[in-house]
């Protein structure tokens, strides 16, 4: 199939061959913060939005939205998912909450973007929940803590704690 | 329908009443980065990267992602979209590059959703090809730059000029 | 285009013309039972479970399905929903569950087929919560409420008082 | 990964972890009864609807929503189908239809979901196309028949032979 | 919103603004052929296929994929459609099946993807129903036969007659 | 399960079982050809159109459709992908664009179908990008090249070079 190589020899887009690798157990856990004014942050912890319960929805929609991974990043490989959840951790004096979200898989290729994908929606959907009170909140330091699996084997993101 | 009422007394999840609100022509841009080491910027920016033109990939990913926000928020309406965009911007001192998303409706309800959503799958499909290069990136600042339309009027974030 | 009186001629399937009917403000209510053992339903209205809290999590797979209708029922119209909700009421002494789902447009086709979904979703979704405790649940009683709106006018189911 | 066991813990939503399972053959049908007045009755069976031939779409819109599974029930795991179907049975005494759909996968997680589903969608569709006559219809006894394969063995549902 | 004149000048893909247009009642009727063997042709026309009756299912399958052009065709907007349809017409002498599929909004935006993606996911589900007798059926002929409505007005193909 | 026997006595719809098949590695190519006039052919090859870009949006619109066959056409199996690419070639005389697609998967099932979608949405993601210069652009020889893989072994197309 010389039209692979062509493509590839171009630099055009391709959802590139795994066939050739190890099924083997992966993980990947990715996590963000989001950021906002003190009373937003109040009413997110104290459950007292319009919307309702933001943690409930923005877990579901996170674990969801791990599940769409290969539907949003064109270049996805579709993944036999084996586990996928969303966790909260509220950092006060900074008026921020922090998501982290995991993902595990036995396939051919990593769930990175699935755990990143999966933590970006659901801090999206905290936003959702909470604009009402504060348009200003910033989503930030969206980034992979961690991976295990795969030929590249196992990575850990030195400044993280999560 | 006291049913409605009462889970709002009760502040449970309610994709909430727009029916009353007048359609209106409205806009919502948002933006956010993602910031990487100097050789993966490289890469990106001469487009030397295995799984091809990052960009072309990452602003149609960010458009299909604008119509799919209702499918992602769990409580975001169905909204018919009249426009969609994404742009890019670089920046070599911190080998970051910037991604901005402009959505447009004439509806009841915002498409700030919308914009966010869009901008933040565009970061995460560059985070994809390049993660081969940079595991370490890090999607930072997304937020609401410019809302306009609804009751709420004209929403414009101070500390932006993208 | 005689096709389409072609079609409906031969009793095939259509999506049928809804573009001569007036845009009005809809109402749809529809509910359904979940009956199980009385081991599971006090886990389930304690929050006992493995798979987490079920109501707030059905009560999202409801709202989000109501806004997946026109993709899982092949001839409805894709419609502008303006609302949609879940509530949920115990019957303790038939160890029962049951689920109201409410949903509005302003359009020209009726949401009874909206309503109807996000209670049978949200129904489905508490039967998987709950299935490593019993298998034997059985979902009962689904049916529209109520609706309003449309060329024929208000429907009132006699029987309920939900 | 503590953060799991501490989801767990705490009771949160979670697709639970299914990667020590392992993969076996497994099978599982349902069913379900929609009741309708005879005259509604007697056109569906007769397929005199002016939506046209309700079976032949229910029952692709059966099949079709059982691959949908994972996407409507936040909790599911997605599954690598490997059969699906959905059959119907006449009850002219009480005027109603009976929906039996089954599936079939090679994976590490039941199709219990899988089958309710599709029996769910393919009876909804069946109300969409008679809804025009009987907006009075019920949709009850929606359960499992069977399963087979995965670690809890067989279930048979006493009560029933269809 | 320079942003868009500048993705605009610089040729990089839009979905393009259309809240300027007025909405107005928009038609679009597309068609296309597959041609087989006349063994395939013979068993089609005469339901002895082992997936089943492939023309009700193609029927449906049209029909979700005109409800779904957005989701598939990058920068097509998402159209609140008023009608969908797909018919079909037996050539004997070439063993060939034409497939028409007509669609209807009232709307910013004309139609004519959904006609034409519709008529195309019918002629595929045709082809995957049959290709357990015949892999060397071609699709020939996709194209507009009409549209109306909109401010380009009507288009009437010259050698059609469908 | 007679239920099923009886469903293909019957000629009804069915997702057939391929449970008992090996996963074996497969793989398919497609193709199909687009042709225009020729001034809208020298702007598509010139790149300057309204849309933008359209090869690189329509190689995407191709492999992300590949990942949605499923989804499209009712009685495919879902599948796990290993790999999906599309491209491109240029035909100056007839002023016509081919189309290959080309899908891999280790699994029970062929990878045709995916090939043919991806090809065909790509086709038509051209046309939606040209059609402001020509709405008389005709989708011709859509067609299978070539499969590898499965009980049936190869498939090679005869009169086709590609």
């Amino acid at each position: 199939m010389e039209g692979w190589t062509h493509l590839d020899e171009h630099g055009h887009a391709v959802m590139v061959d795994v066939s050739g690798k190890e099924p083997t157990r992966r993980m990947a856990k990715a996590a963000g913060w989001i950021t906002m004014s003190q009373d937003c942050y109040e009413s997110l912890k104290n459950g007292g939005l319009p919307k309702g319960d933001a943690l409930a929805v923005a877990r579901v929609a996170g674990i969801m939205a791990v599940k769409k991974t290969a539907e949003l990043i064109p270049l996805c490989h579709p993944i036999p998912l084996t586990k996928a959840g969303v966790d909260f951790f509220w950092d006060d004096p900074n008026h921020a909450l922090e998501v982290v979200c995991t993902a595990q898989c036995t396939g051919q290729t990593g769930v990175e973007m699935e755990a990143l994908t999966g933590a970006t929606v659901a801090l999206l959907t905290v936003y959702d929940m909470c604009k009402a009170l504060d348009k200003g909140m910033v989503i930030d330091k969206v980034r992979l803590l961690e991976k295990q699996g795969g030929k590249s084997g196992t990575y850990l993101r030195e400044d993280d704690h999560a």
